[in-house]
C-alpha cells in the first residue's frame, strides 16, 4: 500500500504539519509520497527520500514537481515529452494540521475529485475545528463541556468571572489563546485572540485541571481505542510545547482513571465520534473536574496522528484503510425535468 | 458585473438547481454564464442564451465545452490552437441545491481555488445541511427548535408519540422525509429515511403548523431582511410542490405577524445568520406554535435565491458582491522550523 501524506496547507499549523507528516515515516511502514500545498496552495510531490524540514523553509520544495487535483487523483505534466501522468498511490492520508486540513477544505477537495483519504470528512472538520460549533455539537450527543460565553467581533463584551481562558473559535495548538487573570488584563487578550478570528469563546480557567487524552477510531462499525494518556503540560501548553507534540513518535504511559471515568471517557468518545467522524483517527482531550468527565477538544488530525498512543498504529490504520466510508450512490435522472417538457409540450 | 452561476452537481436536487438556475434569467439583469456540473462532477460553461432544461435530460449540455478549476477561476483549453484560456466573470453565484453546493464540498473549492462568490462558507454549509448539526447550532444561538429524537442507522429506534415526522439528516426539499401516523407506518418510513442516509432525526409532527419563512443577509454588518411569507402548503411539500418553488420569479404576499413576533423572528435569525453566513442570502423557515418562534430549517442556498421575497432583489445581491467576506491574512514564515535547524546545527 503506497500512502499520499498531504500536509501544508494555508494555517497557522503549517509548520507543525511540515513536522508531523516527517514524523510518519518512523510510524508508517508503508511506501510514502509527500504532497506538500504551499502557502500558495501550489502543490509539490516530494519524495519521501528527499523530505526534511529545511526543504521549506529554504524554499527548495519548488524544485520538485509541481502537482494539481484531478478527477481520481493528482496529476502532473512531467517527462521527455510533457505528457500528463497521474501519480501513483493507494490512498491518502491528511496531514494538513490546522486551517485547510481540520477546516473542511481539503476534505471537500478529495471528495470532489474522488480520492480515497483517511481524515474527517468535511462535516466533521466543521464541527472539530470551530470551537463554538463543537460546544452545540458535543450538548446534542450527550458530552459535557466546560461552560462558555461565545462573542464575535462587535459584541459587547462583559466577563466577570476570572481567571478566564479566552480562544479564538476556529484555531489549534493554542495559538491566540491567553489566560486572563484579572479584568485589567482583559483587553489585551481580546485584541490578540481577535487578531486571529472574528469570534472567541471565553471558558472559566481552571489551574491545574487534570487533562486526559484517547485517542480512537471506528473499524466496520467498532471502535478501536488507544490507551488514555495525561499529557504532560505547564498550565496550558503554548505553542512551543504542542509543536514538539507534534513529532512524537515514542509510545506514551498509560494512565488508569478507575472504571468509571475509563468507562465515561470512551463512552463520550463514542457519542462524540458517532457516524460523523468516519473514516478518520481522532484524538479527544477531556478534563476531568469533580470526577466528572468534559471535553475540551476533538483534533480530527491529531498530531502525527496520535501514533504514540496505540499499541499497533500500523495495524489499525491498515485496517481503517480496508474500511473507509462509503458515499451512497445518488441517482440524476431527470425526470423531473423531462415531467415539465411533457407539460409544456402539451 | 458578470455572474458565473455554478449550478448541477452530485445531489438529490441536481434537477431543481438547473431550475432554479434558469430562474435567474428573469431575476438578475446582470451578464450571467452558466457553469454546470454533471453527474460526473465534470463542468461545462453553458452560454445563457443557449440555457433550459431540455439541454441537461438530453445530455446536449456535453456539447458545450468542458471547464476546469483552476487558481482564481475557471479555465478551458478551446480555440483553434488549443490554448488555454480563462473564463470571464466577477463573481460566482453558487447555485447548486443539496449535495455538493449546501453541503460544503464547492464552498470549500472556491475558497481553494481562491475564486470570490455569493453563497454560504463551509461552515455555514455544514451546519445547515445537517438538521442535526442545524438543532445543537440553533440551541447555542438562543433559538428553540422542535423537541427531536437523533438515530443512526444501528441503533435501536424508539418512538412513543404520534404522529412523527421522520427526516433523513442531510437532504432536503422534503426528500426521504415521511410523517408516520401510527407505530405501524414506522418501519416503512424508517426503511425510506435510510435509503436516503445513515442517521436521521424524529420529531413531532403537528398537523396545520404555521409556518413562516424569512430570508435576508448582512451586508458590512448591516442585517437587510426580506418580507415575511407564509408559504402555502399541504400537510408538508412534497418534492413536486417544492419543485415548483423553485422557479418562482413573481412577488410573494408579505404576512403581518404583529410586534412581538415580526421582531422574534428577525431577531431569531440574525443569532442564526451570526458570523457564520456571512457571504450568503439565505432563508430560514420558522414554526410559530403557542405563540413561540421555533427554527424549522435554513436554506443556505434557497430556491431561486428567495428573490420573490425582497422588494428590491437585484439592488441587494449588488451590494452583497461588494461586500463579500474577507479571508484573514495567515503568515507563514518557517519561524519553528528554522530554529530546530539551528537547534540541530549546534
Amino acid at each position: 500500500m503506497k500512502i499520499a501524506v498531504v500536509f501544508g496547507g494555508i494555517s497557522f499549523e503549517h509548520e507543525i504539519s511540515i513536522v508531523s507528516s516527517i514524523a510518519m515515516k518512523d510510524v508508517l511502514k508503508n511506501e510514502l509520497i509527500y504532497i506538500f500545498v504551499d502557502k500558495n496552495r501550489e502543490l509539490y510531490e516530494i519524495p519521501s527520500s528527499k523530505i526534511n524540514s529545511k526543504l521549506f523553509s529554504s524554499g527548495e520544495y519548488s524544485k520538485f514537481d509541481r502537482v494539481y487535483f484531478k478527477k481520481d487523483g493528482f496529476y502532473k505534466v512531467a517527462g521527455l515529452f510533457k505528457k500528463e501522468q497521474n501519480i501513483d498511490f493507494d490512498i491518502v492520508l491528511n496531514l494538513s494540521h490546522g486551517g485547510d486540513g481540520e477546516d473542511g477544505i481539503l476534505a471537500s477537495m478529495f471528495d470532489f475529485y474522488n480520492i480515497p483519504f483517511v481524515g474527517p470528512r468535511t462535516e466533521a472538520c466543521v464541527v472539530s475545528s470551530n470551537k463554538f460549533i463543537t460546544k452545540g455539537y458535543a450538548q446534542s450527543v450527550d458530552v459535557k463541556t466546560l461552560s462558555y460565553k461565545y462573542f464575535t467581533k462587535n459584541d459587547k463584551i462583559e466577563i466577570d468571572e476570572f481567571p478566564a481562558i479566552i480562544k479564538p473559535v476556529k484555531l489549534g495548538s493554542s495559538i491566540g489563546v491567553a489566560i486572563v487573570k484579572t479584568k485589567e488584563e482583559l483587553s489585551y487578550a481580546l485584541d490578540v485572540a481577535f487578531e486571529f478570528d472574528d469570534a472567541i469563546i471565553v471558558e472559566p480557567f481552571i489551574s491545574g485541571v487534570k487533562e486526559y487524552n484517547l485517542a480512537g477510531t471506528k473499524i466496520a462499525g467498532e471502535f478501536v481505542f488507544s490507551i488514555i494518556e495525561e499529557p504532560q503540560k505547564a498550565d496550558f501548553l503554548d505553542f512551543d510545547k504542542k509543536y514538539l507534540d507534534f513529532s512524537r513518535t515514542s509510545k506514551a504511559k498509560e494512565v488508569d482513571l478507575g472504571e468509571k471515568l475509563n468507562k465515561e471517557i470512551k463512552d463520550s468518545f463514542k457519542n462524540l465520534y458517532n457516524t460523523l467522524f468516519e473514516g478518520s483517527i481522532i484524538r479527544c482531550d477531556f478534563f476531568v473536574v469533580d470526577n466528572e468527565v468534559y471535553l475540551n477538544e476533538i483534533n480530527s488530525i491529531p498530531g502525527s496522528m496520535a501514533n504514540y498512543l496505540f499499541e499497533d498504529f500500523q495495524t489499525t490504520f491498515e485496517k481503517l484503510v480496508k474500511n473507509l466510508p462509503k458515499k451512497k450512490f445518488i441517482p440524476i435522472n431527470y425526470d423531473y425535468v423531462n415531467k415539465i417538457q411533457v407539460a409544456k409540450g402539451k
